[in-house]
């Protein structure tokens, strides 16, 4: 048996989504035949592991892009904006990270088990959804299709990994400044982070929402097929490095119960269900990190019984809420057989 | 003019709060003639400073509590049962921080501005409601009132004061063991609280509700007067010393807007309402450190516009959310002008 080996690009391979993206594509023994991973100028030359062997990065360059089948990105917008239609229009997969094409009606925005028959097949760009929506509509979406939502309550606890490197290093030197008593620098974060906490994930817009609470309503409202959904998101950075947690409630339109929500969202794919007998299963973000499940603990009825559930979810951002699930769609895309 | 003076007691005070309480009553200069501190027998003998005198802490002993005008309980439920009712009997006006007495429907439960109608020129036991509690209903009873709430969500971001000095030693300990790459050590939390966070705040009852949210759930549906509120608490304890934060979504029963909303809420009493133009407004658990304000930011409506309004409060957990909030009950109930 000869198994296809793609030529594989990483565009930010020096950051955080970057390097999980490498541990993970190794994990899961993707079929990877040469392996070019791309960054800024100023990462250039730096050498990156993967399956024993040093890759050193590129400054990432178009006229680099010759025979590139598929392409990962996650360097931010701007980057995806100008690089990913170059290789699109190669024929290339492009699994893009970013938001820049998440809100293009063309272009499939993908949680695989939710709606990977949109990647079966597919070649071009491919969105993968926003961290802290892909765990919410893990974990939702079923309810969605078995009851019907009628209003959806949010609010999340994120962490600094899900900015990037620089802000887990400000986290990790405000704290330790705090515990020392020396004054605290901010340099990536409007407010301090270290033993505080701030409802700020982007800029605010004119109705109020900041750019994370936006994309959660827009992309949460397209994967559960309702425009018009009424919901409330508020989007919080914690002082945790990596795991964003979200406590989330929900009013649905016909009747039901948390057993009758247990019992579907216990096979439901992607989603680890903790319901130990002591009713206090729940997970934790230090408990999260490095794991691929959705962990969904704590579902009781929100009060009284009758009128819909509650929950607090769980999950790695920089696994399936990012890395992770990018690779998910590739496999879909490819047919790799993904499980 | 000659001012009466009362014979002061607080029990509990080498805590958070009451330590905070001997802080409120000096700085709003409440008329204190003699000064009686009592903790447990292990604290005996510690001094603390009140208006520029020294009082040696006395351990527990009813015996003592002869001439005793107003009592401050802050020691926990079993104390306040077992002492509470004593003091009162002697015709004593005792504010109980505890949960004893919060769900005697024959004892008031006060927030001043609220209810104060109930403290007044009341002498026996008043019940001074859960921190979380006090901060969530000053900004949403006025909301109740002028439109009636159909469906109250609330995700908490609880700090480790509100669990005492033993709690805050621990966050400093683990962070710092954290940081220098040593094992953390667990004392008094079920999950590591440094850099991590738990929606487990008190014991899990049958409907898998917290102690703490059961709290918010009991008391807020009394302040609002409706038993049946459906409602959603999730209480989560994050890695901040000082000051709760909530995220709040509301919908309304009759028709209302953002802006309606804040227009009440500006006069609210207690409240402070950031509405800074540029949308962004908020407070942090930083910011409102050692403040008596009640922090209501990033008002805005819950999509799409007319069904209810969403919003973030933050408070200090031992100021208006324990001790400010008791000794205005105190003032409200001694017509000393409470203001």
């Amino acid at each position: 048996l000869v198994v296809k080996k793609y030529t594989v690009a990483i565009i930010g391979a020096t950051g955080a989504v970057g390097c999980e993206l490498i541990k993970i594509l190794e994990k899961r023994d993707f079929p990877v035949g040469e392996f070019r991973l791309f960054a800024s100028k100023r990462s250039a030359g730096r050498l990156k592991e993967f399956k024993r062997e040093s890759f050193a990065v590129q400054a990432l360059d178009a006229s680099s892009f010759e025979g590139i089948e598929v392409a990962f990105f996650s360097a931010g917008s701007a980057v995806s904006k100008e690089f990913a239609p170059i290789l699109a229009s190669h024929g290339a997969l492009v699994v893009d990270n970013s938001s820049a094409f998440r809100a293009r009606r063309d272009i499939p925005l993908v949680i695989p088990e939710v709606n990977g028959y949109e990647a079966r097949g597919k070649r071009g760009i491919i969105a993968n959804p926003n961290c802290s929506t892909v765990q919410l509509v893990l974990a939702v979406e079923p309810i969605q299709r078995a009851w019907g939502i009628e209003h959806l309550f949010v609010a999340t606890y994120q962490s600094v990994s899900g900015t990037g490197g620089r802000a887990m290093r400000e986290l990790r030197e405000q704290s330790l400044a705090h515990l020392e008593g020396r004054p605290l620098e901010k340099e990536i974060y409007p407010s301090e982070i270290a033993f505080n906490l701030f409802p700020h994930i982007g800029d605010f817009d004119s109705e109020g929402l900041n750019l994370e609470e936006r994309k959660i309503v827009f992309e949460t409202r397209r994967f559960l097929r309702d425009e018009s959904l009424i919901l409330s998101v508020t989007a919080v950075r914690v002082p945790v490095f990596r795991c964003h947690s979200e406590a989330v409630a929900l009013i649905t339109k016909k009747t039901t119960t948390a057993s009758e929500v247990a019992d579907l969202l216990r096979s439901a794919p992607g989603v680890r269900l903790m319901d130990g007998k002591d009713m206090a299963s729940y997970s934790t973000p230090r408990l999260a990190e490095g794991r691929d499940e959705v962990f969904v603990g704590r579902l009781r009825n929100t009060l009284p019984e009758g009128h819909g559930i509650s929950m607090w979810i769980v999950s790695d951002n920089l696994r399936k809420g990012a890395a992770l699930n990018a690779v998910q769609i590739a496999e879909t895309a490819l047919g790799l057989g993904y499980k």
